[in-house]
């Protein structure tokens, strides 16, 4: 840092995203984005709007929020958009949170939380997932915290019902539960049902990953109208003009394409099973898994070192540093020929390691 | 708003965007964009990038930082790329300035300073422009102060001269000075040559201006590695991949046309020069603008009620209610079409005030 930096930053350390290669070719299992492009609309809309880029965008999202509220059955307060979810979560973590309400999140969980929440100057406590890395209810259940719970959970992948959800908002009606259901499209449990009940419920989504947008930077939030609109003070107090031209029309396009992205969830669904099936096979254990990827350990194999002998191979998957989480890889799941060769590595390395 | 809401945001009133009309078409000379369309390549990166879109872009934005760095004669790692200019805005605020060294801007500036600041939570002091509306550098060379100073200056188009930005930076080496040059392509000095002197300086872009890419949101800091470095820390911390694909694209392919946009900025200045000749014809008073807009006051007549019999006839001019400019209507510079309708819509409203 140089003599110029504000010194509450001195000790920030900043997230480190997957690897995004831009020399060799990999076969890319490493950032859960999806293996189909997006629809026909979509290209379409981009077009459009690249041939009036000098315009600036709507700034209050007017067409994509009308369209997602209809999607989704909301009144268009009920809906902000961002750029990616991790602005929606940044707006949120501000609104929501402070000393007063500390920030409660797993201890294994997205990895941006607490990076986010010290960049933000909030408190906050993980909590351990129990040794199945499974969330344990009744740790949410006290009041004055603001829980921030990814479902289906990152890196883990594993589901949490709705009922537990319902549980943990119920506990504390005057303190927000943010639920991130970023890979909610491949199996989750929505919390959307429990809209109506709860005022204190913010839903987060993307279209980075069952969307096939991840490049487009979408996020939105789904929530009542007084929480949206606290949001959307912030958003407007930092960046009103958030989002592009082309991800608004983009955004929208997509939504009238929806038979597309349902079948690709299907399709990598069926995927994901098979290929948990394979590694079964091959010794592998993990949670199960209701998202677009399988968090996966091999006995007797270091996942630092799988994520490298499979990097070697041409194939990225994530490994992360942390400790409890080291013997694992997360995979994402891509194409039925994406995974065969996936499989077929896993093969070689394991060959090669005599297991 | 909510019970939910932080305390520390009680008082936060966000900015106001110039309006993005959504139904009827206007002469749309209020948000200061470009009359003209965004070049071939534009088009056709945006085409390209559309189609992968499933992909996250590059967190690092090494492509557009590279292309940058070769267009402006300096180090990639003096570049930083963000989701349009108030990004850049935000992430310098709270890198460079807080209790300890509060901000400093004129009463008269681009609005969304102080809403950024009260958003950000840093102290603020506004120094009252001369009654020309022009700065005076005495104000700004007290040590201990981030000064930010739009050059030209917003809204009031006047440019300040390479001397005085030395000036200030050379005050006090301690403390940044951000120098925002979002309409430096339309006629101001850039302060670009003091980068190898000043490693306190900071310079902000836009491509919604001289570059016709309003809807693509992309702004970008120009400095020293060491602040560059610090701002990047935030942004990794805030949202790591805040531009998208199709952004990025864009602003590399826009560089490599930039003879296009070059003849946009000398057709603009040309016509502004025009424009400002007859508005004087018709007793208008306004500053010498170095920017892609006039600042312009009628005596006689009301800055409101100008703005909005302009908006009565199809012409959309921004009016600040702020007291001090409330004679003033701010009107972007569109194409000579466009201005011809301004001026024929002025003498009308002059002919029925009997002015």
């Amino acid at each position: 840092m140089s003599r110029f930096f504000s010194q509450k930053y001195a000790s920030l350390t900043p997230y480190t995203p997957g690897e995004q290669p831009r020399n060799r070719k990999y076969v890319k299992l490493n950032t859960n984005e999806s293996p189909y492009p997006p629809s026909p609309g979509v290209l379409k809309a981009a077009a459009e709007q690249a041939a009036c880029l000098e315009l600036y965008s709507d700034p209050d999202c007017t067409d994509l929020r009308n369209a997602l509220a209809g999607f989704y059955g909301l009144a268009p307060d009920q809906l902000l958009v961002t750029n990616g979810s991790d602005e929606t979560l940044f707006l949120a973590f501000e609104a929501f949170a402070d000393e007063t309400r500390p920030l409660l999140f797993p201890d294994v969980t997205y990895g941006f939380y607490p990076v986010l929440a010290r960049f933000c100057g909030i408190p906050f406590t993980e909590v351990p997932l129990d040794e199945t890395l499974r969330m344990r209810t009744e740790d949410y259940l006290k009041p004055g915290r603001t829980a921030v719970l990814a479902n289906p959970g990152a890196p883990t992948g594993v589901g949490i019902p709705l009922a537990e959800i319902r549980r943990i908002a119920a506990a504390d009606r005057d303190s927000v539960v943010i639920v991130d259901e970023a890979y909610v499209d491949f199996g989750g449990e929505s919390a959307l049902p429990l809209l109506k009940d709860f005022n204190n419920l913010l839903i987060i989504r993307t279209y980075s990953k069952s969307r096939s947008m991840a490049g487009a930077r979408i996020g939105f939030a789904m929530g009542s109208a007084e929480l949206i609109q606290d949001m959307n003070t912030l958003r407007c107090s930092f960046n009103p003009y958030n989002v592009g031209r082309i991800s608004l029309a983009a955004g929208s396009a997509a939504l009238k394409e929806h038979a597309y992205y349902e079948e690709n969830c299907r399709r990598i669904i069926a995927e994901r099973e098979r290929t948990a099936q394979r590694l079964r096979e091959r010794g592998f254990v993990f949670p199960p898994s209701n998202a677009n990827f399988l968090f996966a350990a091999r006995p007797g194999l270091d996942g630092e070192k799988l994520y490298l002998r499979l990097k070697e191979k041409g194939i990225l998957v994530r490994h992360f540093t942390k400790a409890r989480i080291a013997d694992y890889v997360r995979i994402t799941i891509g194409t039925p020929e994406q995974m065969d060769r996936l499989l077929a590595a896993v093969d070689e390395i394991m060959e090669e390691e005599k297991l």
